[in-house]
């Protein structure tokens, strides 16, 4: 029943269980490895909260949540009884050193229970804040004193800025080992992220053009079409280059970029990333303008819809000058990408919401086909990350008829099509950890290195407020300067299907 | 209403215009162009036949025959009133010169009604034992003297071998410049052909990837499932080296192995083919059956139709040694596909009609996913010439799921999907005749070393009868020896499509 056989007990406690990815992401992706059977044999989920709730009022509470949130609602009827089981209220106090006693107290009597001193993954689903009192707490009352079972999951945002990433990786380092540390970021355990390190190495033939001889520029988009909701107060202190660019779309750019890794090794893997995050060119702070382009939303509207501005927004000052837009062009200064542009672009209240990779490989050189009628599109290489999943190439074909005329053509691989279930990235992302794969986390380098790749971006905009904002309209794609900024390579965005261009 | 206006004023003359070429593949290609208005504004089909027969019943035994084979029904009602004006039939005995006086005569009265002396496109779809006959007749009536303006078609065969065809390109020449000689070869008019060198030489990430260095193997299989049906007498003299491999396999092998030409002209890509065909390496006499399989069908059974031997077959000797069958592993000795074998195969009375080519890609050297449980196949392009017409592309993608598992996949681009018409071979052919287009048409030093390059397998199987005939059944996909042709190299027989696969 377990195809997991091999995995030890696990005590699992979460921070913050009754907070909003607790309910949404954490309890319905633990319930579909349940289900799966990829839990372990004997597992616990302790979930820590301030209130004094009844055991079964939170287990409710959880199956209401899986009613809206889970993926798999008719084993929600045969399943939950067995599932439910494994799951333990426990009332818990961050700041109280009596609160780490309790819980010391209760992981112990569990493993008599399970007859094991079990693995135990203690996931911090809580603002970042809390990191160091927990961190400390954990360490005073040696709850995750066992390096080769005692993990920590940590969400973003790992500090918001160089210093205070470094700071905090300090601090971490004080409790725990490198290796129990999983920093998570959920875009790398989606299905169409992981498959980019597979396409890449496990086929012969795309490597040999994956390289400055071949590519003219890599684009990615990460766009969003909601605003800021109720985060408003959040955001104003964030922005789209900490809570994007720096984390997201940068470790989307690292897994198209590396060299190929020996292995699936995780320390190979992070550091194939952490080489290309080396080789990124530091943008010079008197040239911020020139390779990064910044936006705030306007008022607009979408689909009929009248939408507000970023500086109407619940919680937001009305001169703001957050950015809820970014695009930047990067370099990287390696024998692989030498000259190559990496557009990277993310912005809140866009037109529709869609992730995309588009590798722009260079014009014909001369051709066969060189002059006259022949509409000789570059071929284009796209891998649509959300909410299309799919890749596509585009290449020229003859047109059908009697003249010997070309045109642009795509040939898709749908994931859609494949009949399994895609599971979700938190799915990928909790079982890799109770399994103790690193591969997919970031390790305290990587988080540090990228810091250090959007310092300068960081201080400049800090330091420079925008009179242009608000410098685009909600539900349109962003502000003119993002389309410059590629002018002036003469490239220009591309877009994620052929339809919208023919 | 004509497309092209530039057409000059034409009198096609089809010799043997009451045999099944002309009323199948013809006269439906022919009206097809005329209403699409690709026919010259001024033209006659002098439709030629020993019969005496009435113009009017001659027409109305044309609009039969397109009723049933011609793809544009609705325009037979509207359009055949006028279509039918441009066609008369004329009396005419191939071997009497008065005949060809009388012939003379009309074209010049044709010439007179058009106002100019008319471009004529003579089309010999008669059997290859009257095309001397013809010729000659034609050089004394002078009736072909103009070569700006006078072209000739012929069908295959041309020769029988290479002694053959080079006197048939003698006796040609002494009637017509070669720039007059359009010999057509079907094959080379289809749509998935002739998009060949659009998809090599229109793209830019296809080339780099097109040579030794990242192709294990190129195939190419021309399956068709009827057998010899009505046509046993002749087959009996011809088989499928002949009849296929010397013509329309060896020059998709050139169209798939060719050296960029430096522009479209039909001089150049003629002269690129030839290239390829004089490199292919000859086949030893002695080492033929090392290089080369040959099969003769006998009785089988495909979808629960009982089917008959060859040596059964109606006009087939019963002790036949013609091969219905042939395998061929070709060499190229030049820097480009070095080392690389290219493998081609044809039959009757195969399992099912395909014909495609596959580009094998070399395996992964070493990978990231080298050993444990990736089943890492091959990549492989392949190009389905019919009845699919597609080209996909064959790749590794993560198998959607919680583990790292690799699996093939393939994406698609499907000639159908595109909604235009796909013109048929002949219509393409005869407008590139009628315009003096000679890229699709073979050249006397083609036919040539075609031949030249299957002479010695021709000897070889015409001197030594094959034992083991018939060596595969019927609706079988070919004799045993095929598969063992390729597992001595350690390659196989790639399916066209992946799901016959996986």
């Amino acid at each position: 029943m377990n195809e997991n056989g091999t995995l030890q007990s696990t005590s699992i406690i979460i921070f913050g269980a009754t907070g909003d990815l607790a309910k949404r992401k954490l309890f319905p992706a633990f319930f579909n490895l349940f289900i799966e059977g990829r839990m372990p044999e004997k597992f616990n989920i302790v979930a820590l909260g301030r209130a004094d709730k009844e055991n079964n009022d939170f287990k409710s509470y959880v199956k209401e949540n899986l009613l809206l949130f889970s993926r798999n609602q008719t084993e929600i009827e045969t399943e939950w009884d067995k599932f439910q089981s494994h799951i333990i209220y426990f009332r818990h106090q961050i700041d109280e050193e009596s609160s780490y006693k309790d819980l010391d107290v209760k992981l112990k009597s569990l493993d008599s229970e399970y007859g094991v001193r079990a693995n135990r993954l203690f996931y911090l689903s809580i603002g970042p804040n809390f990191v160091s009192t927990i961190s400390e707490h954990l360490k005073k009352a040696q709850l995750a004193s066992n390096p080769s079972q005692d993990r920590i999951i940590i969400e973003k945002p790992f500090g918001h800025d160089k210093k205070s990433a470094i700071e905090l990786n300090n601090l971490l380092s004080k409790t725990f080992e490198e290796e129990q540390i999983y920093r998570i970021d959920h875009y790398l355990g989606k299905e169409t992220v992981q498959n980019i390190l597979a396409f890449r190495f496990g086929n012969s033939i795309f490597e040999p053009l994956w390289n400055c001889k071949y590519v003219e520029s890599v684009q990615i988009t990460v766009a969003e079409e909601v605003g800021v909701e109720s985060r408003g107060a959040f955001y104003e202190g964030t922005g789209a280059l900490k809570d994007m660019i720096q984390n997201h779309l940068l470790q989307i750019l690292c897994m198209v970029a590396m060299e190929q890794p020996s292995s699936l090794d995780s320390g190979e893997i992070r550091d194939r990333k952490v080489d290309v995050l080396k080789s990124i060119r530091r943008i010079p702070l008197d040239q911020v303008n020139h390779y990064a382009v910044r936006g705030q939303y306007g008022k607009g509207t979408l689909n009929g819809t009248d939408l507000k501005a970023y500086r109407d927004e619940e919680g937001v000052a009305p001169d703001s000058n957050t950015e809820t837009f970014a695009a930047i062009k990067f370099y990287l200064d390696n024998e692989r990408w030498d000259g190559v542009p990496f557009y990277v672009r993310t912005g809140k209240r866009m037109q529709e919401k869609h992730s995309y990779i588009t590798i722009q490989f260079k014009p014909l050189a001369q051709s066969t086909f060189s002059g006259g009628k022949h509409d000789l599109s570059q071929n284009k290489l796209i891998i649509n990350i959300q909410p299309l999943m799919d890749i596509r190439l585009q290449f020229m074909t003859k047109k059908p008829g009697l003249t010997v005329e070309l045109r642009p053509v795509e040939m898709i691989f749908d994931y859609f099509s494949c009949k399994e279930d895609t599971p979700e990235a938190y799915e990928t992302l909790l079982l890799d950890a109770l399994e103790g794969d690193l591969t997919l986390f970031m390790r305290s380098d990587q988080v540090e290195e990228a810091w250090d790749v959007v310092k300068t971006i960081q201080e400049s905009w800090e330091n420079n407020p925008d009179p242009s904002f608000p410098n685009y309209a909600a539900g349109s794609s962003g502000p003119q300067e993002c389309n410059l900024l590629l002018q002036r390579e003469d490239h220009s965005w591309e877009h994620a299907h052929i339809d919208l261009k023919v």
